[in-house]
């Protein structure tokens, strides 16, 4: 499957899959486009376009089969590969991801921690060990690491990126606010937490 | 102005502004589009269609002066209300929130934190004490506060909200994985981190 899908349609997959988890759980099999879009305030066109772009889901008058469609969302999202993150930069935010219980919830698992700062280093965050900048290369391959997420200032940033594709990272996820260059081959996804933050503040100025 | 603006424009909003805030401090008193495109990794056409939405900015062959279109996305977003904010949940996240740096660059300031634990009460994170949540009624009106921040469990979510409303704070920036219910003119925004992971994971599944 070769087709475009549209970012906000990538965006949305996970909360359909999150709370496919629960309905799950919640031992329910079939469920409607009406039913899911009332758990997630979407609305069930909405819902019926976005899963419609990947195939023929569901039964007109009976709904999905929710384990079906769980395990497609996740075969889309990739997220079947369970990927292997290593964070560097371990302050506040860093330790934050590191404890983010959500990532577990859709097969992603932090399995290294990186930091420059001595006093880090050889400290634990969630059972993990903080090991040196330095000794990257070395436990990103012995690890397996997939995934490279960026929490250091700016400034150190693409020092970081490129530290990390050296080391063979396969994807780049930077919460630092600059521009990073990154191989063609290597997908990068930027965070940047005040853009939420202004949106609501747009919204508030609004009357 | 009461012209609606696509979500995907006031994403890129904040971007630009601080962009032009870095360029400025450059003492660069005009910038093209082209040269704004380069620096954010957007196109020339994309930029001129989103500021074109707020009405006619910027010279043909000349660009866009500097200072007048910082203020007037500032204007846009309503930064310029300097909005203070709550956090309710000093656990990794919310001590994460308190001390990230680039709200302060887009006019932000956290003014109050707030948990139940009795271990984090009275504890202080970037110079503001933690506070009880019985007591968030007071502390939010004598401080002023403007926004809520919620990162409690998303068993939690819904209660601080319904608590945070009645103290009178006008909006809402929750990152607690759950449907939040509030009142219509409360705005709320929902942050997941998971979302960009995810959507990393979908790219890297392509080849």
């Amino acid at each position: 499957m070769k087709k475009t899908i549209s970012q906000a349609t990538i965006d949305r997959l996970p909360l359909y899959f999150r709370t496919l988890q629960l309905v799950e759980s919640e031992k329910t099999s079939i469920i409607s486009s009406d039913e899911l879009g009332k758990r997630l305030d979407i609305t069930p066109e909405q819902i019926r376009k976005d899963l419609a772009t990947f195939g023929q889901f569901g039964r007109k008058g009976i709904g999905y089969d929710v384990h079906e469609l769980k395990n497609k969302i996740s075969n889309i999202l990739g997220l079947h590969n369970r990927w292997r993150l290593a964070i560097v930069g371990v302050g506040h935010l860093g330790g934050a991801l590191a404890n983010y219980v959500n990532f577990a919830s859709l097969g992603f698992s932090v399995v290294a921690l990186f930091d420059k700062d001595k006093k880090i280093i050889g400290t634990e965050v969630n059972g993990i060990k903080v090991n040196a900048v330095s000794s990257m290369k070395k436990i990103i391959d012995k690890r397996a690491v997939d995934i490279g997420v960026i929490t250091v200032p700016a400034t150190e940033a693409q020092e970081v990126a490129d530290k990390l594709i050296a080391a063979g990272v396969k994807g780049i996820w930077n919460f630092a606010p600059i521009k990073l260059s990154v191989p063609s081959e290597i997908p990068l996804v930027n965070e940047d937490l005040s853009i939420g933050l202004s949106a609501l503040s747009y919204h508030m100025s609004q009357d």
